[in-house]
Parts: C-alpha cells; structure tokens; sequence
C-alpha cells in the first residue's frame, strides 16, 4: 500500500491537490472530506449563476466535458476516496489522526494520515452590523446561499438591493442584479474609492462611472450602521449619510481564512488567522500541508506578507502540495496580486500594487497615466484603453499596473505582460518602454499602450513632464479647493473645445496644438497654463516646448479629457 | 544653435526618433528626408486598407487625433524641417555631409550634420522568377502600390490573385481580397507550412484549415517557377506541381533591409545587408545611428544575430536613438519575435522560437500542446484556444510560444505574458506553471491555459507523458506511414465516439473515460494505445493509470481531437 493522504476541503486546492497526487502517486490512498455536500465548484462563478446566464448551478461544478464533479466522479473517474458532509474536528499530531464528524449523524470517525492537507478555504466577513441576523442579509459563502438568493430574484421577492462593500465581489453581484434580473442595486463603500487597495483612485473612479452610466448608485466613503427589519425581514440599510431601503443585501466585505482546524493543532498561524506555510506549502508541522484561501503568502512587490484568496492561486498551490507530496520540490513563492473582471460594458483590472499601496508601502510612487486606442485606431473596432503604471521615483522600479477598457481581453493582455515580469523580476520602466508586446492593427498599435504608459513615467520621473491629477483638475472647476490662477489652454480642434470655452469663459482658451509654435504670444504668461487634449500626448509636447521659450508654469491633464470624462462629466458642457 | 541632426527616412523609426529627439532637444536643428512623398504611414495597416476596411489611404497616415501626418504637420506640429521626395545618395562621413538628391528635379543639395540617423527601411524581395516584370505582378513596397492594387480591385479587374509567400503578409492580403472583395484567392509557400519560422508546424496547420474554410486554397511544399502573361499582363502562375490564373499576383516572400547607404559609406553591415548596430543603436560611426527595417538585431531567446522588420520595433528603436542623441543612455537589447494576427475568424501569435526553429538552433526542444477554453467553460461566450509551447528538455528553458484561437485578444493575452519573460529573462517550465495571470470567468479559467500547458510541458520533459504528434497520427489514421499495430481508445462519452468507432472498427474502441478504472480488462494489451480524447487531459490521466498497472504502451493525442480536427477534418466520420 502507499502513503496515507487525508484532504481536508473540496473546492479548489483540495480536489487540485487531490487529482495531482493520484496521478503521480498511484498506490497512495487518498481521501478528501468536506463539510458541504456540493463540492468542486466554480465560486468565481457565483454572479454569472446570480445574474442567470449561467443557468444551472451543476455547471459551476462540472469539468470542460460535461460530466458533474461529484463524490460518484471522484470516486470512479479520479480513484479517488470522498466524504463529503464530513467535517474535520481536530489534528491529533503526535498521532497523525485527523478526527471527524459526519455534518448530518454526528457519527465521528479517526482518518489516520501520513500527510495531511488543509485546504479548509476561507469565509465571508460579516462586520459586526445590528441586524446583521435578519433574514435576507446575505452574504456569498458557498453555493447554498446563491440558490438560495437566486431562488427569491425568481419568485420576485426582490426589487431593491443594497450591497455592501465595493469590491469584485459586490460590483459582479451588483452587475448581476441590475443586468438581467432589472433590479435596482446601490453599492455602499467605506473607502473613498471601490476596488480598494486593487486599482489606482483614477481607474476606480472610472469603474465608479461605468457602475452609475448603467443605474448602480454607489456610495463611497460611506459605512452601513444598521440594517433595519420588518417582521424579522430586511427591509432598510442606515448608513453614517442616509437610509437605502432594501429587500435584499449582500455583504460582501471581504473574506477571512478558516485557519482555526490548524491553530487549535498548534501550528503556526498568522495575526489574521491564515496558516503559514513555506514556499513548498509546508506548514509549521512537515507532515501537514495547506493550500488556498485558508494560508498566507508573500507579496512579491512589497515583499511583505500577503492574504491572497482566490481561486486561481489555490488551484496553482494545490499542484504544488501534490508535487512535494510526490516528492518533487516545486514552489510557490508569492502572489502579485493579478486582477481582472467585467464591469458591465467595460472591464477593469490590475497587478502588483495599486499608487495608494505602494505609497503606504513606503515607496516614492508616481502614477503615470495613459490613455490611448486598443488597437490601430485606423481599424474599424477600436476602443480606448486607460493604464495606470506606477513606479518608484527613486529607483525607477515598476510597482504596478492597474487599467480600464471596453470589455474584452486587450487589457488583460496588458496585465499580463507586467504581471509575468513582477512575478519573475524587478523590472524597470525602461524593460516596459521596450517590451515586445505582440502586434498588428487588430490587436494593438505600434506603440502599444503599455510602451507608451512607460514612456509616460520615464517622462515623468525624469522632470520633463509635470501633471495635475485629474481629481484635482476636476475640484479646480469645481472651485471647491484652492488653487493657483489657472487657465486651461485646449490643444484640441477648435470644434472640440468651443463649449468649453463658451462655459467656463475666464478659464478656457483654445490654442489648437499645431498653431502653438507661431502662437505663442496668445498665451497668459501670469498664470498656470494646464494643458488640455484628449489623451495627453499633445499636451506634453506643448509643455515641452512651452519649458524651452521659458514658460515654465504649466502642468498637463494626463491621460487627458477622456480620463475625467469617464470619471465624472457632470461638469462638462 | 543647437546639434544639427538629419534623419534618413520618414515612415516609423525616422519620424519616431525626430518628435522625441524634438522633445528633448528644443534647440537642435533636426530634419527628415524621404524619397516618398507620402510619408509617416502605417505599412502594416496596408491589407487592411486593400480589404476596404480602412477606407481612405489616409487614414494610415493620420495621428490618434486625426491630423494627417504630412510635410505640413511635422513642420507646424512637430518643428521639424522635412524634405519629402529627396533621396539621399552618400554620406561623406569625414566632411559630415549628407549628399541628397531631388527625386523629380535631380537637383542635388549637401546637408550637414553633427548626428545622423539611418531609418532607410527594408525593400520586398522579389524572387528571381521568370516573368516578375508582367504588369499585375506586385511587391507591397509602399503605399502607392496598395493603392495602384486597390484601384484595380475597384475597377473589377481581378478575379483570380495568387499570392507568393504564405507569411503574415501573404496571409493578411489572402484575406483582404477574399473577404469584402470576394475575389479566387490561393497562395503558394515553398516551405512546408504557412507562417514558417514564425509558429509550430501544428499551430500553422490550423491555420491552414481557417483559409481553407474561408475558400482560400493554400499549396505547401511548393515554389513559383514561372509568371505567365499575356500581352504583358500576367495571366497564370506555373508552380512545381500545377498552373494557377490569375489576374494579379502579389509577391509576398519577405522583405530585405536597405543598408546600401550604410554599407556604400563604409559603415559595417551584416552578410544580409543590414546595418549593425550596438545596443544603442549606434552604427561602427559612432556620430551615425540606424533604426528600423534597415538594422540587424540580437534574437534574445536564440543569442544570435537576426532580422526583425517590425514597425512596432522600429518605432522602440526610434525612441531609443532619440534617446542617445540627447545625452540618454538608453537601450534596445533585442527582439524576441512576437507576433500576432487575424485570420478571418481566428487568430494566431507567437514570440520567441518555434520549435522547428529551436531544433535548427540546437536546442533539444520539446512541443507542449495545450487544447483548453479561453474563458470558463460555463461563460457563454467561450471558444477554445490552443498554445504550443516550446521547451529545452535538458534545462527546462521556456524558448517560445505559438497559439491559435477565435479572433479577439485572449491568445494576445498570453504570448505577452510569455514575450516579457523571454525579454528579460530566462524562463523556465516551473516560472509559467505558477505564472500569476489575471483571472476572472469571463476572461480566463482557474488554470489559465497558459499555466495548463506548462504543466503538460513539465509532464511531457519529465518523462510522465508520452505522446504522438497530431501528424503522426492523421498519417497513420490514413495508414500512410509505417505504424505499431495501433489501436485508438476514445475516452470520451460514448455519444461522442459512436460514429468514430463504426467508421474505423478495427482501430477504434469507446471506453469512456469514467469507466477505466474498472474495464480496465477490456483494452487490448497486445497493442500500442493511442488514448484520444477532445482536449488531451482525460488521455494523460489514463495513461498515468495505465503505467501505474502495467499497460505501458499507449501514447496521448495531445491536445485531443480538437487540434486534429482544426488541422484536418477530411478523415473524420
């Protein structure tokens, strides 16, 4: 007979870990228990289930080909031996016994090991809400509860919802909602920007944008106090700003790892609960391993240590537990933080640290900001794409990379790029300004976007190139903060900026950026020029050569007028 | 004054190096010549205009922001002097002198300079077929003859085109005339595959099939010998094997760097003609630098000498001599080859080595085939995506990737992932494995595609997987090649093998894929296994079972029917 492995958790690492280590280990036995009786499924694809295009929740628990990843599959298919609704109780480590309990008899049971690993995922955060009892307060633990929720959007229970916490989570569930099912959805954020600590204030704010464009009321910089009842049922969310009545909420405020099976053993846990592992997913005990959301990886940009749930990463540790199972030392060395998702008719998403981050990292971060077509703009389908690059002043380091485009995979082909290089290097802005990205008229232009953006941050951590943010351009027209005497010089067409310079008459000029040379004189020498064209290269070549006839006090709006259009057109004529 | 800076060549990395050297030498005096009139255009956007889709040739020569990039703006905008239609004929190196000439006058002029820059681009290579002078026979040199092409097109007078060469441009012409013109369209390549060098022979047989699907017939292994005419107009194209008519042929069998200048003015130039250049792309004559088509380049992955004529190149190189003439030390290391494009519904990319080319190179390179949904199988949009991911058997090293998938950007998404690691590194299968790719349902799966392949990769150079190419096996299918006495062992639903089975009975059994495990007395053990499935992992996780229990001799159809079906339907039930 072979080894003893006992798997405990069915989701993603587990059945990984479990598949792998059948196939390089023919003679172990191998078991894995659950509490849940639906295992091996999709989580990622709970909003998609919601939101009803993904019609049956079997498919988020079949393989490619059709066939249900049951305990029957696992058994026949994959050899495997499974218990599901069977709960791991404790470790007996000195005896290598894993002790258990069957959910539904409470029978208890002595799985003996000589490996055991934990994959015992994570849970939904649930703050500490009056009323965060009542029925119809939601939040997205496992399959049960989207049934359960999608079952009441069927009977037609539900008309409002509000959803609390601005993350992916809430913005797909709150996409779900409003997109198929014509339900009115409001986001309450208690930081000032959705996607916190993922992408950039800017990027956010265009995310912030395309939610309202298609009816999401968000709320940012906002906190649910109490969640108010009728008959035991939600019918009100009271915040720190107003009441948002509700028939249904969902609490998505993050998740926390299920690390207690392993603290109450003794092994190594970390503040937040999350099992420490080494980079062969070891935990403290040699003989016990732990992949997925329930451990604590390295980030690999800060170098500090990270919580990183999500299931792509637990599929990768998972074969990295069955490799050193096996006897075969891969590792996983950390995590970059790669991010993409769908946000209605545009997609959003991310790698390595967002601007804000990497300022509380202590890092001298400067964003550069780039907005340009996804593809030659000569070809018929193009879209704008918007990056976010961030570096580090000093060392010229890049840091991340956040962006917003239409939906589609080009930005995810821009992610990617930097996500390799953060995950394998310290790559700088000059390795982005040369990167061969792939390349023809369909796909991309011959400055792709991201050399481009790269350029944008040698420019600007060089000194040649001086911006106002645009949140800061937009309260300088608002008026609500102070700011120098300033004019806005419109480098665009003189079709394009004739409103704006009909609207805000004492602030706006037009100087079309090919007549700026023989134009000079035109210009206010007394006050500060900020330098305004669709995306920001013109206005850059402008202050370039505004600098060298001495006209120093200027800054241009980068990424251009698009960038604050998507961010807030309010204030536009 | 400032640096007197002439620039030879007004399409990419010539423009490109004067606006930035522009920028960060107000003071220098810099000026283009072209021999063209029409000037700063997107070459590769070419077949796009021919199809029509670009309706105006302007539209090639026009910025983001719609200004059309004539003598005009570059003066105005960009305060550059330009001199279109002016030809340069020799550099007197020791005087510093530019001898130019006025392409319709002959007027000669000498220009001065402290720097100068060679951007003098490639020219097409025109074989030395009898014939090549007919009228209809075309090179696409430059945008007159896209032009002279398109009016033809306009005036119906081409039914029939035969197009020499079956590489990106062959292809992309192929396309533009099939597609909106409706015209008879074939190439002719003399080497095995299309797209030679460039992707795997598999990947390039797939392409093959999307051409042939579309009516584009395509002739492999086979060579021009002769352009017929009639009064001297061409008429047919006589091959190797057969005759072709045709009212147009468009030669598209590469391009040749244009380094007679250099190479007349003494500077240093490969045996191909190309200008050598170092790191900063300074020519032997360190006040000359050289940029674009016309350069010699390192290949990053292979470590020798290349030709890469890329306008996405030539305008990084551009940049990187604009760099250098303002006191910069920037630098262009290499190319890696990525490449992307369209064919009709599908696309097709690369970077770094085939494997053909890997093993001409000496590498002991393994081929990964990898057959996977670009997207989560229960998202309703998904399509399927196939990588060839090549690797050194003996160290593990990642030496390119070539992939075929529906048209959009998701194969973009992972030959960027995999050309940034080849650029600034040496990859290796483990680094790819565990490769952090931005995931969510609507735009990748868990294991992305690209994670899966790698660890095929991992499995097929550690000896757990063996395999037949999907070649190999169309040939024995058809019993063309000498064979083991073979059977094939449909792992699929048996719904799915049923006609397979009735249509080879000698060769074909159904034993679904769940049932192995316990039928596992049904195989026969007398003869060699060729274990089939849609995508090549239920195959691999049998074989693994059939090792572990004595059966060793069966071989995976990797990446499944699918690969097979995409190169060659025509023996299938």
């Amino acid at each position: 007979m072979g080894k003893k492995i006992v798997i405990v958790g069915a989701v993603a690492a587990g059945p990984k870990a479990a598949c792998r280590a059948r196939r390089l280990m023919p003679e172990a036995e191998i078991t894995i228990i659950d509490q849940d009786t639906l295992i091996s499924y999709g989580g990622c694809g709970i909003p998609y289930y919601v939101s009803g295009e993904v019609p049956d929740e079997k498919e988020l628990r079949s393989t490619s080909f059709h066939m249900t990843r049951d305990e029957r599959f696992f058994q026949e298919a994959k050899g495997l031996a499974i218990r599901s609704g069977t709960r791991a109780v404790s470790i007996d480590r000195a005896k290598k016994i894993l002790n258990v309990e069957d959910v539904q008899t409470g029978h208890t049971d002595a799985l003996p090991y000589d490996k055991l690993v934990l994959a015992t995922g994570s849970r939904p955060f649930m703050p500490p809400i009056p009323g965060n009892d009542l029925d119809g307060v939601f939040t997205i633990s496992d399959l049960h509860k989207a049934i359960e929720i999608k079952e009441r959007l069927s009977r037609g229970e539900v008309g409002k919802v509000v959803i609390i916490g601005g993350g992916a989570i809430g913005i797909e569930m709150a996409e779900a909602f409003v997109d198929l099912w014509g339900i009115e959805a409001s986001i309450v954020e208690f930081m000032p920007q959705v996607l916190p600590r993922i992408v950039s204030r800017t990027i956010a704010a265009m995310v912030k944008g395309e939610l309202r464009k298609h009816g999401v009321t968000v709320y940012t910089n906002e906190a649910a106090r109490q969640f108010v009842g009728e008959g035991g049922r939600i019918r009100m969310v009271v915040t720190n700003r107003r009441e948002l009545e509700a028939d249904l909420v969902v609490v998505a405020a993050g998740v926390r790892p299920r690390g207690e099976l392993a603290r109450d053993a003794g092994l190594l846990v970390s503040p937040q609960g999350a099992i420490v592992v080494n980079q062969r997913m070891q935990t403290s005990d040699p003989d016990i391993y732990a992949a997925g959301d329930c451990v604590e990886t390295l980030h690999l940009v800060s170098g500090k240590k990270a919580y990183a749930p999500m299931g792509s990463i637990a599929n990768r540790q998972g074969r990295v537990v069955a490799d050193n199972l096996a006897g075969i030392p891969s590792v996983f060395a950390g995590a970059v933080g790669s991010f993409i998702m769908k946000v209605f008719d545009a997609c959003v998403g991310a790698t390595g640290l967002s601007p804000e981050t990497a300022r509380m990292e202590g890092f001298d971060a400067a964003e550069a900001l780039g907005t340009q077509s996804d593809r030659a703009h000569f070809f018929p389908t193009y879209a704008l794409m918007f990056l976010s690059l961030v570096v580090d002043r000093r060392t010229r380091r890049v840091l991340g990379l956040s962006g917003f485009g239409a939906m589609g995979d080009g930005l995810m082909a821009r992610i990617n790029a930097v996500a390799s290089l953060l995950e394998t290097g310290r790559p700088t802005i000059s390795d982005l300004s040369t990167l061969e990205l792939a390349y023809a008229p369909p796909f991309s232009t011959a400055v792709d976007i991201l050399n481009a953006t790269a350029n944008t941050a040698d420019n600007l951590v060089s000194g040649r190139l001086r911006t106002i943010t645009p949140e800061e351009f937009i309260s300088w027209i608002r008026g609500k903060t102070d700011h120098p005497d300033w004019m806005a010089v419109d480098l665009r067409h003189p079709k394009e900026a004739a409103l704006f310079v009909e609207r805000f008459p004492d602030r706006w000029m037009a100087l079309p950026y090919d007549t700026v040379r023989s134009n000079q004189e035109k210009l206010p020498g007394d006050r500060h020029l900020v330098l305004i064209c669709n995306a920001g290269t013109r206005s850059y070549e402008i202050q370039c050569f505004l600098d060298s006839i001495g006209m120093v006090d200027s800054s241009v709006l980068p990424g251009g007028l698009n960038v604050v259009k998507r961010m807030d057109p309010s204030w536009m004529p």
